[in-house]
């Protein structure tokens, strides 16, 4: 049988992502609505090693936990339409596993810090992992997104408002 | 202060990834190399509301747990090469902690269950979360991809071997 879930992973931050975003308002809602934003990971001493060779990738996958989040819906209307969707239908922080992923810029290595553009995430956010962004595993063309397909074409809501935080 | 290493953030699985590939050993290493491949989400009846509207995504971004990896390396050979390089520049599943990450294209969707192609995980992988790829929000062309780069040119390994079982 495999684990159910009851199952309980454990999962211990390596690092730190810091941003200017002091709270969920006026976060962007997506590195993407946000290249200029800079911010820095710093990964703990302890897993310090484990970056050689990471400043040879122009980008970075960041997966780290929304700290902030308390509990979910598993539907909701998310930021960028009044439509209910399932929470798997989206990407707002509020879920069953409050783990969150953004693809990011990376500009420099200085030892266990990574200079990073293009953050949407909160200052103090627990960072669990870090992956290179490899366009061969990562990279879809053609690809149909579904309700967030229906907006392409009228301004969008690009940054939180509050909804997430209560 | 944010949380350091010693926090320990709990998840528990909202489903199960059933794929043709029994062990390690033969087992895809991305996706990417076996596009052809298809396998099953089940997510758990308790979630199943969450699903709404995925349908409407051609692609989504599984978030598992590498439960049969044991321990990990902060330096390491990956399957591609016979350099070392650090974990944080690589895709393997013995990670600090042990999130997998895989784009597949979404086939349909049966209730509670996703057919999906382009799987490269064990049979019985727990899920962690479901997110739709947004070409915007993941899509980056014009990437550096660091040691990966430089295998361009010449056939790689595509497949595992069993380096990480132990």
């Amino acid at each position: 049988m495999s684990e159910g879930p009851e199952t309980v992973f454990k999962f211990t931050p390596i690092g730190i992502i810091y941003t200017p975003f002091k709270e969920r308002e006026g976060t962007p809602i997506q590195g993407h609505y946000a290249p200029e934003v800079e911010g820095r990971v710093e990964v703990f001493e302890e897993f310090a090693d484990g970056l050689k060779d990471v400043e040879g990738f122009s980008h970075i996958i960041l997966l780290y936990v929304f700290h902030k989040s308390k509990g979910y819906n598993l539907v909701t209307k998310p930021f960028l339409e009044d439509e209910e969707h399932g929470v798997f239908a989206m990407r707002a922080p509020r879920r069953p596993n409050p783990i969150g992923l953004t693809v990011v810029r990376l500009n420099r290595r200085e030892g266990n810090i990574l200079h990073i553009s293009g953050i949407d995430v909160l200052d103090g956010t627990p960072l669990l992992d870090i992956k290179p962004y490899v366009g061969e595993f990562d990279y879809f063309d053609e690809v149909r997104a579904g309700w967030l397909e229906t907006h392409a074409g009228r301004p969008r809501r690009r940054h939180a408002d509050d909804r997430f935080g209560k």
